[in-house]
């Protein structure tokens, strides 16, 4: 793409308000952070659950290249319209960027199509993303593994399809391991799905995660082709006994 | 497993009422086709759209191994708490066999978060469906290729997730390819995609096409674990700062 | 990459020289062709098997992104000094493109760990290529399908392991099909297998498959980053009794 | 397979004649306490390094479904003839399973067509093995973990392809990661590398360890088909101008 990717950053936005610990986190919210982040490489566009339609109109997604998405403790609230109408975006080929606790979201479950559990933990304590796929893009300019010195604990096992690829695999240290960085494509869209990130941690302005972040919203950003034609189909040899 | 594996056979079982031509080819029924090519190797039973819960009952599916699906013209009739009930029991462990037109059915499109859709024609043509994965146990004792006079056609693009194994292509006549046998993987479920069979077709009654069907019933047998644990976990380490 | 990305074409360089059908083909060499058709948004070097070091010097891979790979009756006259050399390139970071008859090249058979044999036929018949894979972007700007009205058949099985992401299937008039673009990683480096272009056809003139090279490309370009260490490796953390 | 699946187990065999500490662990060999694990459903034979052809005749690998292999100190003592029978033998069918520093064998590089490296430590730490493809028949039986007292640590970036599958993650004390369970295909034969076993633990006599090498024979027996045809092949249906 030669112009600029459209990014468009979605986040519940509720536990900044609610809570001290996360406002002193995030002042601006986990949105503003995650966007920030990613430079002036690409166009940002912010919304947020209790927006109108969440901030998601057709005419949004429409103008969207990739969104990422941040929830936690009102996935329940997200309209069953708007999820479908992202779920349909997507198959069109928007990126989409999945973070953190946005495992458990309603368009996330339908694009994997399982449950998505996992194991948790909310212990401060060490995380160490290791990368297992150094020549994909996502990790570009990326260290051997990212330590972070208190996060949420996620560990296996991580109920979802096996990933198209398979990039970080995180250490905790209370024990654990979690397939922290996985692709997959659904429909026309690419989606990645990267760990880290809980509310009360200042991860999104840790540098090598907002590197990885931009470096996945360029893998995500839609390929330029027609959509695939569907239905019934003129054969395109001659079938004997028809000619 | 020791004892047989216990395969439930589900068909629509509308197109056999309504049309002489299906009837003539499957004058049981495609399910009664589909069990008998199974032998006596394993316990089948049977299940149609119009019994009651579509013969799908709590107790049926929890006496299921693998679940094999028949479905074409009444995706919309299958109700959906008892698609929800199928999609449960995949995630726990059930295999499931979703055969041609099944690629439309509400719980194939659940487990897959894709639209499914792919280009199709209905001109008697021939299909010869190659095997791409020679080792795969679900091609045990086929040949290269197995090769059917006269089928429906189904056509790429098939809007699948990237399946875990890709283990057939098919060759028309008129001129298309498709992946014609897919393996995928969702929670503690095996699901084997097979193309072939459309309903005026005796294509069930070949001998090759049995043999891919029964091998993909021993495939996709449960495999005996205990469920994993998901949710809050304790620390199986002592952290820094806790102990 | 903000730099032009800097491609090496190697060629075997032999069909030309010997055979007027070939010549009157590919006046200037098949490498021509296909360097022609990068145009000037990438640094294009040629290399052929008759150079010295077969145009495969240390300092020529050290200064190439992405080697394209074309051989076919010479196979066994590339040194194995050679094929080790940039067997370990690849290995280093450098991006692979092997095209059709390079299947069976020492380099491509060493990077697999397979045979790479196939089923061939030379009968001036119709190839269509499907794209499987509509979100990848090796095939952005590419329609449904590529037709070459005349092309060398090559048929499954094709010995190679499951690709990474399988992103084109080809359809032969005579009967069979083909895994005809493959991705692969080994190493740091990206690979890509492309299947069209028999010495006696015009194929890489086609603007198509022009694309779809200069796609692979950019795909295959590496990716900036330390190369990882290897060997003993001191613990991050403290080891029970070891304090 | 109606038959026992017959065995090979390969031992190097030469730690434990030169080291007082290994012997301890394995008084008879590792080859006799991963061949006593597997119990009486298989058909096992031993092979080691100081046999005549390293006890990998043709005709023992031509009696073998399964090849088990450790070695660790000799690889570079494996004579190239016998390193390609084995792969040979693989790439016909012959099921493989790699065995912890048999990850730098040279059947299992020249099987990858990788470097193999990873990094380690002898350093007496746990190790947590996680399951995290649960469904797979190569974990029947196993619970959500292993875990080890004290093993070698074998840690990321482990540099083979990205296999097929990935079965378990290694969690090790010192705060690596590792890919510790992984399936790979080559031609008709089936590849599981499984990373515990240090020669001066006696981890081949832990249970939950013998289970999976043994769940890995069976997922690794071979698939009784023909073996493909390649080379020059007819056309299966009429080539237009041709007929």
């Amino acid at each position: 793409m030669s112009r600029k990717v459209r990014v468009t950053v979605w986040n519940e936005f509720r536990h900044e308000k609610e809570s001290e610990i996360v406002r002193k986190a995030y002042p601006d919210g986990i949105h503003t952070a995650i966007g920030e982040g990613l430079g002036s490489v690409v166009d940002v566009t912010y919304a947020t659950l209790d927006d109108a339609e969440h901030g998601l109109s057709e005419e949004v997604l429409n103008n969207t290249d990739v969104l990422i998405w941040w929830g936690h403790k009102a996935h329940d609230e997200v309209q069953d319209e708007i999820v479908n109408r992202v779920h349909d975006r997507v198959l069109k080929g928007m990126g989409l960027i999945v973070l953190h606790s946005g495992h458990f979201s309603k368009v996330f479950k339908k694009l994997m199509g399982t449950g998505c559990d996992l194991k948790w933990r909310e212990a401060d304590e060490k995380e160490r993303i290791w990368v297992v796929a150094p020549s994909h893009p996502i990790v570009e300019g990326i260290g051997e593994y990212i330590e972070l010195e208190a996060e949420e604990m996620y560990g296996e096992h991580f109920d979802i399809p096996q990933p198209d690829e398979l990039i970080m695999v995180s250490w905790f240290e209370g024990g654990e391991v979690f397939r922290s960085g996985c692709t997959f494509t659904r429909g026309q869209g690419k989606i990645f799905y990267f760990r880290p990130g809980h509310e009360t941690y200042r991860t999104y302005y840790n540098e090598q995660i907002r590197r990885v972040i931009s470096n996945a919203v360029q893998w995500a950003a839609p390929t330029t082709r027609e959509y695939p034609k569907y239905g019934n189909h003129k054969p395109l040899e001659t079938i004997k006994g028809k000619a």
